[in-house]
Order: C-alpha cells, then structure tokens, then sequence
C-alpha cells in the first residue's frame, strides 16, 4: 500500500542565479516554464552562469517531501539509461520513493530543466522534455495505481503528447479502484496550453491544487473568488496558493484559510510542489483540512529557503509536530 | 597572459548531508579525503542521501574563485565525454576559466567526488578518479605555463601516477619562463602518501599552501609553531590556514597574522580551495600579504556558507572592496 502515487515528468534540474537582464536578454518571461528543444537547450546552457544538478519534476518533487515527511510513496516517471538519469533514480530512490519506471534505452536523453533565479528568488524555467515524451500509457501499471490512496498527476504531463494517454489511464484506474484523484495544474501557461483538456477531467479530479494565476486560467477570471467558488463545485477540495498570503482550502461551502509559514525566500522552485507534499501526507493520515494546509505551508518554506526543489533538513521532527 | 593557471583532479561532487553514524557505518574518516574504486562509489553512491551535483576538484575550485574575483585564470584537468564531463566543462568555462584539456575519448567516466556533509559543517571526501588517471604530462601546454603568473598545482594530483609526471612537468616549466610556483597540499592523508615526493619539490615551489594538519604532516611535526619555521626557510612564502582561527602567512622573518572572516559554516567543502584564490587573485595584483590574506579568508567565508565549493554570490565587489 502507498499513501501517494506521484506520476509525472522526470527531471534534473540545473539552477543557477542570475540577473533579470539575462532573463530579457534570451527572451525568457519571468517566473514562467517554457519547453524548448534540444538546440535551444545547449545554447541556452552554453551561455547559463555555473549551476547545480538536483532531481526535480513537479510530482517527483511532491513525492520526494511526502517521503521525507514519512509518507509511503511511489512515482512513475521516464528517464533516459544516462548519467542524469541515474541522478535522478538514486535521489529519488534514496529519499524513500519506490520508482519502477524503467529506463528509455535508447534515443532521447534524460529531462532536464535549465532554470535560472534571480535575486528576487523567482524562478523562470526552461524544459527540455527529452526521454520524459517516451513516458506512455503502458508505463502506467494499473495494479499500483489501485495501492495508493491518492494518485497525483501534475498537469504538465500534458506537454509530452503519448503521457496524455497514461495519465488518463491512470485517473480511469484509480476511479475504478475507488481510490482518490489529485491533480496539480503546475504552471498557467500550461493551463492555456491545455485548459479544455483539464476542464474535461475535473469530473474524475478529488483533490484540485493550483496557485492563483493557474485557477484564474483554468475558469478564465481576474478575480481569485470567482475562481475560488467555480472550484467549489467542480471538485471535492480545492486547495489554492497564494504565495506569500498563504492558501484557501475548499470543500464544497466549507473554507479554511491558512497562512504562510516564515520564510527567508532564497528560490521559489518546488513552492507548490511541496506545498502538496505536505497538504497530502497530512491527507492521507485523515488529518482535517487546517492540519493539510499548514504542514504544505511549512514544506513549502522549508524548500523555498535554499536552491533546489527538494528538501535539505530532515522534515520528520516538521510531520511529528504538524500531524 | 594568465595570471593563475591551475592543474588538478578534474571532478564532480556529489554533496549529501549525512549523520556521523553514517560515516561510522561506511567506515568513513570525517574530515578526510579517501580514494574510492568503482565499485565501491556505485556501493556507496546507492548508500546515500539525495545530493547536489556540483563541479569540484581543489585546483577547479581554486581557479573557479579566483576568476569571479577577477582574475584572469586557466585550468587543465581530465574529464571524460559523458554527461558529468559536459558539466565540469560548463561550469568552469561559465565561471571565466580557460579549459583546454581534451576530454578522455574512451575509458573511465568522468571523476566525481561523494562528499558527506554532517551537521557540524564537515565534510568527508569519497573519490572514484575516474578519467583523472588518464591526464599525463602530454596534457600540460608549456606556452600555456610559460604565460601564466603563476602555475598552481594540487597536492591530490599525485595520487593518479601519471598526473605526477605532468605535475613535474608543470613545475619545471614555469620554472624554466622565470614564472612562479605555488603548491597546495590538499589534505594529511595526501601529504602522507606523498611526504617524499612532496619534500623533494619544495625547492620549486614559490608558494606554499597548507593547513595546520597538512604542514604538521609535511615535517611530521606535532607542533604548528616548528613546523611554520620550517616552511619559511623551505619556501619563498607560506600561506598557513587555521580554519576559524584564520592563517599565518610567512615570508623569510616576515609573518603576517590574519583573521578568520565572520561566517555561518554550512559546509566546508572547498574552504581551503577559496583561500588559494583569494590570496592569488591579490597576489598576482602585486598586493601585500596581509591583503592577499584577507582576500583569502573572505573568499573561504562565502564558500562554506552554502552546500557546494563553488561560489553562489557575486565576487567582484568583495574582490573591489579588498584589493
């Protein structure tokens, strides 16, 4: 039995600091994810300030603190048969998560996102997909879907067309298992990208997790609280960021507000990511909605502290304490 | 025209905190430096904690500093083809470094180091050399030594038994154009591989840079005092680090005393390594030494205040500020 199925793409990041004119000077919006290809991943790594590999990936990264916060997890994910690739198996093996994708053997190498931070502590991202468009519906083992009390897909797996399928397969599946749905919309530019497809799959959506400009997207409104009651009636619990004004949990006509926990903003990669992580280790213990939010508010300052998507300090003592 | 050009073990970290029950059951020996075969860094790889893949090696790192304090810096080291190679050569050309060194065709993968980093700001140092071994004196560019400043050169470099023939190589060449030599010692456990070797070298080297343990090690001495004394009549200058108690700097009757700078030790990877460079970066202004030395400690300062043995701040102002 596993408390969370994370399925996603699987990704090393590469971060380095930079200044906004870097940003401006190679056409990159702030705090957005762009997909690029191979060559315009090499140029743009050519000219990048020295950076450091972790493992990243949105619900890799949501397995990885729910693992740390002593949740029993797994994660589906493609990587390539190469070096980063066995980064990526080792960190998120050695942070507890069971991890049976195999490997691409040949052709497109392992994932990675080239992702600069500047002195603000925003991130702006730069994709390359490469072995994670391999990832399909039969990587999808329909068996462990039905083990985990939640399924955790995040909306990028949109991109790579083939995961379109597995994803779907993986939703199906946990409905006929009659475990949880929950799906994390990961970035608004990916919402526009794939808004109908995501509106269509609310129906088989439990648990919907988005910040405020992805909500806003997904119902196209400027305002948060019409987003916030659209919500309210398209899935069970909605639990929405706010950055630094912390979240909005709903539940039908039920509302928990939670504050963000202190922070010294160091690089908001992994924000929300972890932000799930705790929201649904808490779930999955049968914790009540302001347990949920508050242990995903202190993930989410544990790794908004240092560079890096994932945890740096043991986040037991953190789950002992919230739980 | 350079003004440094490094010669080192071309290596990538694996950076992982750990507990000191960790390192007992590996059979490790915190604070040191030990050479590891392929086997055992797979064994040991699987062993540990999620890391940070960051690029290493002391020279590397020493050339890596010196270039964002603004010094113009070269480096030549052995790095395979694969991934991590293409890593090691990103980042140290991003951070300003000439790179010539071609990479190993076939044979070992590049070298990486698996740092455990326990709570107390330590680290214990792993290292598979990997494609390190195959760095020989035909890799070392006379004309390139003879239009550098000052030739600085690793210690750990003795350890693959060909690099020491290029280190010789190195050391008489700059010799030969009338350009200086500086020598770091690396690590006790080194020093005691290599005591004779190392004794036999000194009448070569300019500069000496050593800790406490080192230098001890070096005259097989138990007291720093005699063993300081020593240094000033082997060598022309002897730059001398005492972790936070800061370094001695002796030249002939001369010592310079200069103070730790204040910092929060994260991890201590590469402090030493910063301390080169900074010294460097001023000496090859034709600064003092108490103003190389201060370089130097406000360099290690920046370095052990995050994970990693690169810097994560911009260096250019300390290096305005200072020099």
């Amino acid at each position: 039995m596993y408390d969370i199925l994370g399925i996603g793409n699987a990704i090393v990041d590469v971060v380095a600091p930079a200044e906004h004119s870097f940003l401006s000077k190679h056409d990159m919006h702030p705090g957005s994810m762009t997909l690029i290809d191979a060559d315009r991943a090499e140029a743009l790594y050519a000219a990048m300030p020295p950076g450091a590999e972790t493992s990243g990936g949105s619900a890799a990264n949501t397995c990885a603190v729910a693992a740390a916060l002593g949740s029993r997890v797994a994660f589906l994910g493609k990587v390539a048969g190469d070096q980063l690739g066995g980064v990526f198996r080792h960190d998120i093996t050695a942070a507890g998560v069971h991890f049976p994708t195999a490997p691409l053997a040949e052709g497109a190498p392992t994932a990675r996102c080239l992702i600069l931070v500047t002195p603000d502590g925003q991130r702006t991202m730069n994709t390359f997909l490469g072995a994670c468009v391999a990832f399909t519906e039969h990587d999808v083992d329909t068996a462990l879907v039905g083990h985990a009390t939640v399924t955790y897909l995040e909306g990028y797996l949109f991109d790579p067309p083939a995961a379109q399928a597995a994803f779907r397969r993986a939703a199906k599946a946990a409905r006929a298992a009659q475990r949880q749905v929950a799906l994390s919309l990961s970035d608004a530019f990916c919402v526009n990208r794939h808004r109908d497809a995501f509106r269509g799959l609310l129906p088989d959506v439990d648990i919907l997790f988005a910040n405020e400009a992805e909500v806003c997207a997904l119902y196209e409104v400027n305002d948060f609280r019409e987003a916030v009651d659209a919500a309210r009636t398209d899935v069970s619990i909605a639990a929405l960021t706010q950055s630094e004004s912390g979240s909005v949990i709903v539940r039908g006509r039920e509302t928990v507000r939670v504050r963000a926990a202190p922070a010294v903003l160091v690089d908001s990669t992994g924000a929300g990511d972890a932000y799930a992580a705790g929201f649904l280790a808490a779930y999955t213990r049968g914790r009540d909605l302001g347990v949920c939010g508050r242990l995903g508010s202190l993930a989410a300052a544990e790794v908004i502290s240092h560079y890096g998507a994932r945890p740096q300090a043991d986040l037991r003592e953190m789950a002992d304490a919230v739980i």
